[in-house]
């Protein structure tokens, strides 16, 4: 089962908005076992979006479009399905009801450019949009399914869902193909192409069982997928042979973050947490707290980017930063150690380095990209030294990456408290 | 001049990631006046994406493929980029240099497989990446410029900056293309519907002179554009009569952010700045941070999540908690106050809310989406209530704009200082 999914407008192409319907899309199908084989994204012309259609309908099982089928005059994708298919526009009585009604019960009357969203090819069938007023419609064509749906994220949502799943689900189970199942595995403090030489022979697999290698700032993720009859236990071989090779940079699965994990570990050790960041700004503070419920471990961050901060909020002593700087492992495990003692946390976590770009505190002996980072215990602080110069984003992203790991690997050594 | 967006990967075909590269890529080579006219994504197989590039070349003068340039034997763009254009695949001693370089600086050696990250077709231009391993590739063929750029975003965004942007450029002058002038307004403190109330007909205007208008969390922006001879003026009056009526709301332009304008004013007053958050995490000191030479004017920030942490680190008084709770308008002016005296800063801005989902916080007269912000400077203290609802990303997003907002428009009150 191959689909292929358009989207359909200029201020996409335009890149004004991002294309959150396709990436919706693409994940919905795939989880019900199609393979998305291609996206097309097209402007508001008519012939753009029928030449799409047309080439897509011998390639595709099934076809999902969205947008285009608003009120106004750049609204084309009826009209594209119409000449695609070689049929006429029919008007659908009974949407026109529904469209008076719908105007209706908010006071208001519809514009006469409303009703031309009545209309649909011959032969095919309008699906109810229950949070808009434009209706989706559904096409046979070919033995390919074609679903278009509206433009709108929360009215794509709900018709894709209600209308389009169950219809893709009975086709899946007709062609006797099986689910995929598919399991991401995340990794920090290894790159792709050390991740990649470790995994070997594995991401070359071909057929039912996939391993794939994606990277981003910080992270590394590894997808296994794998579809058909004991598709769940390939799956969990290829986990185990993964976590064999990879295991101790492997720090969560699918969709947990660094910071939900570290959170995680936290609330069962039943410990709290105080962040002292300066090269960060914050980034990690925000980060932790972006987990709901983490006030119950997170006692407080500071923000110390001046050395004056360092002193007053940290108790950094001056003479360190005086003598070795504030970029410097003293300084590092001084301001864990003060953040650990003057919030009362169990756990503290600090960063200091230079995010660049220039800057005064950036020498020869201090270059852009160098970072310590340290984390205080009750049984003592250990610090760690990495250099990543990169943009300013990308270093603070990073170096945030960096620093929940290492709280991580300190949180995973101690066992639960009791 | 027409172009064409390629995606690669099969994380995008399966809606794992969103493709942001793609909206990019498209934004900036609307505004360097080229025609998007259509984009693809492909998987990682090599015959799906030399047909892409195929069918890309006749209809485009410009391609710009991410993706598919790792270290990976799924990364495939090299060797359809050869396929397509029937050239070998040469390796560029010069690159396998500056890949040993970059590994080298990091105190590592690269692994076997980073190796063919270095190979071009034959005729081809390696372009360096400064901010990863991957380098980028151009080539010219059948008069199409085509540029193959890594995918990790801020490698994509880096080199599309530095080596398409400027090729593009020439390209668009030699071909005498009319450049579409645009111009960005952005709007805090107030909705997408009352600006579009305000805006009125200018935004039915059709023709060279276009004004749209798009919201995201916190922000409204409009876009102005306008093509052909006297784009100028027709851009500087239309922008005259939206600050006509809406100027008090327009904190910037174009790419102008928040927090750098926010930036720009205390380095104008010679200025210095310390926060005090609760409900935003650390969100607003990391957006602060994110502006390169913030620490000239950012003191320190203190991410006080726990009631204990805003009495020990902001000298709030415990009977203020106690008796008015800690999301409190005399709750928000305390934590101002002690941010602004203890670290000797000229302006303090606090938040303290309901972020939200329930949470132990919350309460019938303190619901989630309740949010107290102060600010704090030589003239006293002021202090904003605000209800917003939201998902928990939304809120913290949200309450980080209308905070910085505040403090905007206290900074514009006060003149330079001497």
């Amino acid at each position: 089962m191959k689909a292929v999914v358009i989207s359909v407008g200029d201020e996409l192409l335009a890149g004004e908005v991002a294309d959150s319907n396709a990436a919706r899309i693409s994940a919905r199908l795939t989880e019900e076992g199609v393979e998305v084989t291609s996206r097309h994204t097209v402007g508001d012309r008519l012939p753009d979006l029928t030449a799409a259609l047309q080439a897509a309908v011998p390639r595709a099982d099934i076809i999902v479009i969205s947008g285009g089928l608003g009120p106004t005059p750049a609204d084309l994708t009826r009209q594209a399905l119409a000449a695609a298919a070689g049929k006429p526009l029919i008007r659908d009585e009974n949407a026109t009801l529904k469209l008076r009604e719908y105007f209706a019960a908010r006071g208001r009357i519809p514009a006469e450019s409303n009703f031309p969203q009545c209309e649909v090819p011959e032969g095919a069938v309008l699906i109810e949009n229950t949070c808009g007023t434009a209706p989706g419609i559904f096409l046979e064509w070919n033995k390919s399914l074609i679903f278009a749906l509206p433009g709108p994220p929360a009215e794509m949502r709900e018709m894709l869902e209600r209308a389009v799943i169950p219809r893709v689900r009975e086709r899946v189970k007709k062609e006797g193909g099986g689910k995929r199942k598919t399991r991401v595995l995340r990794l920090a403090g290894i790159g792709e192409s050390n991740a990649a030489e470790a995994l070997g022979n594995l991401i070359r697999l071909e057929g039912d069982s996939l391993v794939g290698i994606y990277a981003s700032t910080g992270e590394v993720r590894i997808r296994l997928s794998s579809r058909g009859a004991g598709a769940g236990e390939r799956l969990t071989a290829l986990e185990t042979e993964v976590r064999k090779r990879l295991g101790k940079h492997v720090y969560g699965t699918d969709d947990e973050t660094l910071e939900a994990v570290v959170g995680k570990l936290l609330r069962e050790r039943k410990a709290t947490l105080a962040l002292a960041e300066s090269c960060t700004g914050g980034l990690i503070a925000s980060r932790i707290t972006d987990i709901p419920g983490s006030s119950d471990y997170f006692a407080a961050g500071i923000v110390a980017y001046a050395n004056e901060a360092k002193i007053r909020f940290l108790g950094v002593p001056a003479g360190i930063i005086r003598e070795d700087g504030s970029v410097s492992e003293e300084c590092a495990r001084a301001m864990a150690e003060g953040a650990r003692a003057r919030s009362g946390a169990d756990f503290a976590l600090a960063v200091t380095g230079i995010a660049g770009p220039g800057g005064a505190k950036s020498a020869p002996e201090k270059p852009v990209g160098l970072v310590y980072i340290a984390v205080a215990d009750f049984s003592g602080t250990v610090c760690e030294k990495h250099f990543w110069p990169g943009t300013r984003d990308q270093f603070k992203q990073r170096v945030s990456q960096l620093a929940l790991d290492l709280l991580r690997r300190r949180l995973i050594r101690i066992a639960h408290r009791a």
